[in-house]
């Protein structure tokens, strides 16, 4: 063991032996595959704004927040006071609360097409949701999907999301990979894969089983394609080919929601059908919703006399995960994205810089308050341009130890960044610096595979 | 309008008010269909112990938990001070946290068949992340659940869950009906429906499938089926099947945790492989767990190399949940189960007396903390014997609105009381008065249809 690998450990030893104990009952020891890390993951003890403060006592800048789902950061004050309160009244009821509606009303009111909104407990859940609604709605068993884009952990939702080389087959038709061993055959034969951003391609594979597909899924800006946002023009075919052909347009915004005042489908002429939410509407607690039109919503409708879709939940809508998003919300205003949104693109520029400077072959790509960085000298454009080997891949996890352990500065697994509000430029200073000894140090290994 | 009608709006004119504002955001106005009500379901403004307030000033004593989900009643000072200082630390973190150690440590030291645990958000993603293991470990795409049971609202778990007679088929061999339109047929073939608590029609079914079944998937208590606890041989049967298919035995407790220190698998002496757990072990927040042998729980493993089931989820474990589990079920100890399921139990024999008092054909079936009151002298043994058609229906819908509205008392929609550790011998007694007048109400009309 090196002597900086003796100093880790022993900065991080209460982490260390909370882990072996944890391994006697999870699998693993973690709860989140995203938290893992190797020898072992550490354990947050507390957090404020952008500072998490580990068992050992080490304090991370996070640019993490929880995989993207913290807007305001940690234990935001006004969230803290309203839960507070609302604790002491209850969490949980067999019956209807004012929060939900004060949080649909101002989701709603907030996006022309969120017509209707159902709550549900996690992004996974919305998905599932939205799927389940689309098929209800239109009777069609089948769904398309960007190949390698994330959507959450239902089955149906997540083939083919982590495809390679051996198994993607030709770009003019990917294959449906599964993402979990034992998958069902009729899953991966209703799911059809199509290449994001890639207009040509994706229509004439989704011309091909036209009055099957119930709606076409498809994050605006998906994360593990590459963070690379969808063009005009991808958004407006898809628009166009569901119009055509019966077919729904179903966005996940879980993630995205937050890159604009009305989510990333402002920046398109055309609108989807649905939406699924998540991540920051839940202010901090698990929250999941469908969103979009009434004439489809109308599904869910209890009062419709042969319900197509019934669906409840013993914690959807709980008064607590409402009422955190909604403070959440009033305070994520159009100012205040709007300066996060500025910080993250001055951030992006700085750390273009200190690419140049450490004269790395890497790369940024985002939008909004997220960026990815990738360590190739183009930005990569589609799935198959991020995909990295081993190799790649290796050098990552030694930016992100270098970054977490000596810096200080806790990043998502993919080498991505999701600000919140609590950041200013002293923190966007203090990446950029870290980036830069992080890219020195991985420089020469880069070097010999690039 | 009649008079009573007319006080009844009156006294609730808050929550239609506001029942007619959520309609305009909400399809049919509410999040979850469990609590929808004609002509308008009430809101609940706050709640302590087993009282629940809604916000037109109405007290109502609460039997039913949040769907079971509350075993302290609401707002235990325990649970509130624990939440109030843990949100002051922050909600989620990108990091492991000592909270999702200590209630693993809790509840795989609890039951001797949970060697090791994985959290998620919610009842309906326990059961689907259950199923996936299953799959995963045996690399069988199938499962073969009890008609009419719930297991929340992953498809293939919800397959005929609202079987009735114009669709269910032979009892030989159920036929797996969609609940939600445009279900795939792939969903409706992979999944095997039995009889509950049928041992010989069961077994046929599961042998003509033997080779295909990854896990049986049954809830020892299941709610929907009619609240009857599954027989020794029943279990047996279905133990045995396993072990000599290469199959799991997959037990849905997410309700049925509640009726014993080690749930209601502590009845039987054949033990599943894997639980799915959600409800009460959140403390009255969003949660739900598989828990089982380390050998089957290997699956999610992110140290395996060939990672058969990676799981993660943005919420999952998140140390408010938690620790208010923790904290909920180490008050919901030996002496607490035991108190809780005498009283339970005190109250299915007063409630027996009613009936009897009231002359009418009814019947209480149940185990532990739970019970349901069917509208027919001879309790139900079958799913198919507790299903009821649209008369009978619509006499439990006026019991359960008479309840609600004169004697403010709230049950499950399937005429069914949870209790919590919040309730008292003062309590069962008002339910019981309350049934009386209850049941005289329908009485004439009950006696028409039987």
């Amino acid at each position: 063991m090196s002597e900086q690998e003796m100093n880790i450990m022993n900065s991080t030893r209460n982490s260390q032996e909370l882990y072996e104990r944890a391994c006697e009952f999870l699998p693993g020891g973690i709860s989140r595959n995203t938290v893992f890390r190797l020898p072992y993951p550490y354990y947050a003890e507390s957090a404020f704004g952008c500072h998490v403060k580990d068992i050992d006592g080490n304090t991370y800048l996070d640019f993490a927040n929880n995989m993207a789902s913290l807007i305001h950061g940690h234990a935001h004050p006004a969230v803290v006071r309203s839960v507070t309160e609302q604790l002491k009244k209850g969490t949980a009821f067999t019956m209807a609360t004012e929060a939900e509606f004060l949080l649909a009303q101002l989701l709603c009111s907030r996006v022309e097409g969120f017509e209707k909104i159902r709550f549900v407990n996690s992004g996974t859940e919305a998905v599932m949701a939205m799927i389940k609604a689309a098929r209800a709605y239109t009777g069609r068993p089948k769904i398309a999907k960007a190949e390698g884009a994330y959507h959450g952990t239902y089955d149906f939702a997540e083939v083919s999301q982590t495809s390679n080389p051996s198994n993607w087959g030709d770009i003019t038709s990917p294959k449906s990979n599964p993402q979990v061993s034992g998958t069902p055959r009729g899953v991966l034969e209703d799911v059809v894969i199509f290449p994001f951003n890639d207009v040509e391609k994706t229509i004439a594979i989704l011309d091909a089983q036209s009055d099957q597909i119930a709606c076409v899924l498809v994050d605006p800006i998906p994360h593990r394609v590459g963070l690379v946002p969808a063009s005009e023009e991808f958004i407006g075919a898809l628009y166009h080919w569901t119009r055509k052909n019966g077919a729904l347009l179903a966005f996940d915004e879980v993630v995205t929601f937050r890159v604009n005042y009305r989510g990333a489908q402002e920046n398109y002429s055309f609108k989807p059908d649905l939406t699924a939410l998540g991540k920051i509407i839940g202010g901090g607690f698990p929250v999941g919703a469908v969103a979009g039109l009434s004439e489809v919503m109308k599904v869910m409708d209890p009062r419709e006399s042969k319900l197509p879709y019934p669906l409840s939940g013993t914690f959807s809508a709980n008064p607590i995960s409402m009422t955190a998003g909604r403070v959440t919300m009033e305070l994520f205003d159009k100012d205040a994205v709007e300066g996060l949104n500025r910080l993250t693109r001055k951030a992006m520029v700085q750390i273009n810089e200190v690419i140049g400077l450490a004269g790395v072959p890497a790369s940024v790509t985002g939008a909004g308050s997220m960026f990815r960085i990738h360590l190739q000298s183009t930005p990569p454009t589609t799935y198959r341009e991020t995909y990295q080997g081993k190799e790649i891949n290796a050098l990552i996890v030694r930016l992100l130890d270098h970054l977490m352990d000596k810096e200080k500065i806790l990043m998502i697994n993919t080498c991505s960044c999701m600000f919140s509000t609590a950041i200013t430029q002293r923190e966007v200073d203090r990446l950029s610096e870290a980036l830069l000894n992080g890219f020195k140090l991985i420089k020469p290994d880069l070097e010999k595979l690039t």
